[in-house]
């Protein structure tokens, strides 16, 4: 198995080749997503001022858009377009960043930096940083019901699927909780992956499933976009938690090695970075033959799987 | 005006009836919400078991449930039925308890006691605190958007609506952070006003609004009940800060003076308590005023501004 990762990971050219181009899409789906937030979020003028800069803050941090850009590429395989996909995909990104806002906060991971910026308490204030993931979540649900590029019945059920991804008992805020309970005590590798398939795995997947949603996928072909969302959601995290271990602060933008250091539940710690590196590649496999049950043109939602394999930041 | 006060407080033999008839209204609007919420929250015993118990803590803290009595009279008397209001009515209760929990933490006003118990980062802990105000936002919008008693058309508008009511720059995250804003230095009447309506006054006025949107009121209908609701809502802050000021801890269930100690901007300190009444009258007359234009039953609507009026608690 670590044979296998080697081979991909110096092997091939036509991968550096894919990557490049897919980085290029990127670039431009994440364009797209931040002249499209810049125009929903309120106005830095606007009293509350300094609530509306710390939106904009850590809106504009420099984030890659991956959910964003996910949602684009699944939503564009089942043939949506663009301006029927570009609001959901920022309310992704609003929820996103409203959680990064709060896990931040002192009372919870308690972190000073990211994306090589002080997080948003620390530039304005704890008070402050609290209204404005308040206040993000709150504008992203508002982003998807005010959206007249779809109608009434698909923005509904895009809101149940987000509120579902997001909350608890099967979403992001119970990853959160149960990932904080697990600093104090060892957990085993069922109970790290359900940390993470609700913390990070629920709002990928969802963010998949939105796309195809928007695109008016079937039922089968939901199911396996659920499934592909879910693969690359786990390789997601486990090259997080390895990047974590492995990269340099100027790579990640933030402290390295501060999961070790805080006992976070990580795969590396549980199994040791070469059998993380064979989970990430056989997460990385289980996504593209999800994908292959697709009559799509599913090229980009491979090379995704491929980015996030590869991935130095 | 101080007159006007004492008559309305002493005279009216005919409103001491009125208001404990509504008080029985009010326990059975209150004991439906409190069954529904039961049946909408995530259980205790599904993981994470403590941002569960919290949630519940908080929601089920014997609140007056005004807003969702508020929105289940107003859709009454445009003739929708319970079932299509009921839901909705939760969504507000989860939108103003979310509020409450997170207003209440050591960053923003530093609460320890609300009605009568310990808030919910001091019963549990911040970030668990933290967790169950963004859950219970999140759980507030999936409960429209999951309601088969509606249309989709209808789910839309009202999460429209209510997130308009609860963000910025029109709505209660806006109104906190303006009135943390004031706590350093002196309001005029002005910017009191508008600390309020964001901060109170959009929640109330929205939750009057929905009613109405689920009862299909036309235009006017409508306008006529943003205005009624806005009265209701400036009505229910000042007689707050009235509370506030000549209650006992009993009857708040909360430590009284804390707005004046905490620098607060409240009526009573910048008009004084006489001043204060008088304007509460005026709010009292204007809400009633506006529903004399509704050739709808009414009359709970009217003695729900008397009980507010003459609150004790």
């Amino acid at each position: 198995m670590t044979m296998a990762w080697q081979k991909m990971k110096t092997g091939s050219e036509a991968l550096v080749h894919n990557t490049l181009e897919l980085d290029a899409l990127l670039a431009a789906s994440r364009a797209l997503v931040e002249v499209e937030l810049n125009s929903i979020l309120p106005p830095v003028g606007a009293a509350p001022e300094k609530v509306h800069q710390a939106i904009r803050w850590s809106v504009f941090a420099g984030g890659k858009r991956f959910r964003p850009a996910l949602l684009l590429a699944v939503g564009q395989a089942f043939g949506a377009e663009i301006k029927q996909l570009i609001r959901t995909a920022c309310a992704f990104e609003m929820i996103h960043t409203y959680s990064l806002i709060h896990d931040d906060l002192p009372a919870m991971d308690d972190d000073d930096l990211r994306r090589g910026r002080p997080t948003c308490h620390v530039r304005f204030d704890e008070a402050t940083a609290i209204l404005a993931g308040d206040a993000l979540q709150t504008l992203a649900f508002q982003t998807i019901a005010n959206d007249d590029k779809l109608d009434a019945a698909t923005r509904v059920k895009l809101i149940s699927e987000l509120t579902r991804a997001a909350a608890t008992p099967d979403g992001m805020v119970a990853g959160q909780a149960l990932d904080m309970e697990a600093e104090a005590r060892q957990v085993n590798g069922t109970q790290l992956e359900e940390i993470h398939r609700l913390k990070t795995g629920a709002l990928i997947t969802s963010a998949a499933r939105c796309g195809a949603i928007i695109g008016a996928a079937d039922d089968h072909e939901l199911a396996v976009v659920t499934s592909y969302g879910a693969q690359l959601g786990l390789l997601f995290q486990i090259t997080d938690d390895l990047l974590d271990v492995t990269a340099s602060a100027e790579q990640l933008g933030k402290t390295p090695g501060k999961d070790v250091r805080s006992r976070k539940a990580t795969y590396p710690a549980l199994y040791g970075i070469e059998e993380s590196r064979e989970k990430a590649i056989k997460a990385h496999r289980a996504a593209c033959t999800a994908l292959e049950q697709l009559d799509r043109p599913t090229e980009v939602l491979h090379r995704i799987v491929d980015f996030i394999l590869h991935r130095t930041g």
